[in-house]
């Protein structure tokens, strides 16, 4: 694959890649010296709960990996062991180093749902950051400036409504920068709320004389409410180790508005394809998507069977309250269910019943029958639906 | 001597005590555990050449020591060694530890000059600064905020003039706060531009559950022009090694108004002494000061020397340029001058002669003569003074 294949791929669901003109730079020196980019993501040590969100930026490794890059899964371990110094924090206790090889074994489980073991180097940052001297701090803290840290969205909002902001949270980007430096990254890929301190390893690898690295900024996505950022703490998250059924249905949850978003960052279809399925019924296109999704994190196949299984409950949820009702004991066995309609219960004419079944309008449970369907299939609590509105039960 | 008397002399010439009240605990825990209180004061390793501005610290810390207390004379090597990490400042490289060595063996032959080597401990931040990791650091810096650290004037000043501050700059003064922890200061004297750096030793102890310094703040005194601080590079210095002759006439430069701090800052002399002293005339208040410090520094009588051959150039300078003058060759040889100035020159008669020169009227090369001073001990330029008016020159 050439280079300009490759950026197509790479730029797939991207805010922002500082710069384009650099990526492909780097990917044709990549290429000719045949050797793999590093690139570089940066994960909180604390939170091995990952959830569809952070997907979006697994996907985006998992292109590199595919095209033969080397990914460098960094787990932050240095601050998360500091934990809040100044101590105000009561829910940011220190991290044993116990706790985060467990976290990061969680963090494996998970990842590697997406990303390929055998290309993904998981690192660290406690291991070049605990060596590290005040004095070298000192120095990394002479290449910025107060101000332009002051510029930073979050800080910037603290500052002017009058919030403590103190002086180590400005040391935190600066750990992180030195991170690229340590790693010599290529590529870091981060959400766009990152780009900040992304710009930070940018200048640090600037000042180490290292080839800056390229920014890959992705976009936050919202959560099944539609609204804010998927987050585990706001309930509105859909968790990587979610149940097929749970994760299924909080994939139908979403407002249909959010469909292009899901589809262009959590799953690969081709754009075209995802513009044809958009163009269909928003149902259809939402269990492609749920399914596409479970079939991911849980194998080939499961999403199919969530997609029955949801169909039929959403068939039986659809049937109104008061639904005439058919006593099981009375009804026939063993004669196809399509003639019991018409024949004892009037309904149709034979001939109309066998059309309405071939042409799906007759279902059990939410589910099309053939015209072998046999009456003593049936069992009581079962609900049949015949065209759009009518409904029997079976009791 | 009770710790109230111990007050008094220590209060002497400070602008800030912080607090007074804690001092006076200080003093009396002291006395009942029979310790020495640990007075620290930092300098800076970059400048070893002492002038009269920074004696008044010097001076303080002598009167601690006369009260028995150990002083800590901190060299702050720590971050001279780092120099200026970004690079910006040329003027501010890195020093080697020889040079550090260097300049605390010129500061020692100074402050000596002041100060008891016997109570005197020198001590170097490096000693557990360099020990300091980034993560130690980190700790130290959560416990200061931004905000108030923008409050410092001169970083406010930067701030709002859109001059850029470097983010190692917030680290320095957490490293000098750090110092007295790491000294368990009990008290730290400083000049009072240094307040804010002060508090922050005070902030940083408390956090590490040690009893806070108190902060004992010294003005800092206009060098000779009377306007700016006392600095070297403004060449309004008056240098501890400066040549007995040099000290004293710049000290003779001084605007009269700023005689009162010289003497209450640069001296010992008692605050009544002083009143009286600048109640006389101001030409003889100033050569008692000048000769009380060039005593200090070059040993008791250098300032009487100094006073003496001032006078007699100042005498010199002071006479009209265009003076009648008497030819030597003409002046008999062997009499009294008065006789000579009375019958040959017609000045006085004898018995008014007599009197001037009792009363110290008549002077040669300003100095006063006695009656048997003879006509032969004139020499050519040399310049008679009768009265306050009348000058003649030997030629």
């Amino acid at each position: 694959m050439n280079p300009a294949q490759a950026l197509e791929i790479l730029k797939r669901g991207t805010t922002e890649i500082l710069s384009e003109k650099e990526l492909v730079q780097k990917l044709e020196k990549a290429a000719k010296e045949k050797r793999p980019l590093r690139v570089k993501m940066g994960f909180d040590p604390t939170a091995p709960d990952l959830h569809l969100g952070h997907t979006v930026g697994l996907r985006k490794l998992r292109d590199f990996q595919e095209l033969g890059h080397e990914i460098l899964f960094l787990i932050g371990d240095f601050t998360g062991r500091i934990g809040d110094p100044s101590g105000k924090n009561k829910t940011r206790p220190p991290l044993s180093s116990e706790e985060v090889a467990s976290n990061a074994e969680t963090y494996k489980a998970q990842v590697f749902k997406i990303l390929d073991p055998k290309k993904t180097k998981v690192v660290f940052n406690s291991e070049w950051c605990q060596k590290l001297l005040a004095s070298d701090l000192i120095t990394l803290a002479s290449q910025m400036n107060v101000a332009r840290m002051l510029e930073r969205d979050d800080f910037k909002k603290r500052y002017t409504s009058n919030q403590s902001i103190a002086i180590h949270e400005f040391l935190y980007p600066l750990i992180q920068g030195y991170d690229s430096v340590a790693l010599k990254a290529d590529i870091e890929i981060g959400g766009q709320d990152q780009r900040f301190n992304l710009l930070v390893g940018r200048d640090l690898q600037y000042g180490a004389k290292q080839e800056p690295q390229v920014l890959i900024l992705l976009p936050l996505i919202e959560g099944t409410d539609g609204v804010e950022k998927m987050s585990k703490s706001l309930g509105n998250s859909i968790g990587i180790n979610d149940a097929p059924k749970d994760m299924f249905g909080k994939i139908m949850s979403i407002p249909d508005a959010l469909m292009k978003k899901y589809y262009e960052h959590l799953t690969r279809i081709s754009s075209n394809e995802i513009e044809i399925l958009l163009k269909g019924h928003p149902r259809d296109a939402k269990l492609k998507l749920a399914a596409t999704i479970v079939d991911e994190f849980h194998g080939a196949g499961a999403g199919e069977k969530e997609t029955q299984s949801f169909i039929n409950q959403f068939s039986k949820q659809e049937a109104p309250e008061d639904m005439p009702e058919l006593k099981w004991a009375e009804i026939p066995k063993d004669i196809p269910l399509y003639k019991y309609l018409a024949a004892d219960c009037g309904l149709f004419s034979a001939g109309e019943g066998k059309r309405l079944v071939t042409s799906g309008a007759i279902k059990v449970n939410g589910e099309k029958i053939d015209l072998e369907f046999s009456t003593s299939k049936l069992k009581p609590k079962d609900v049949l639906k015949v065209g759009k509105l009518k409904y029997f039960k079976i009791v």
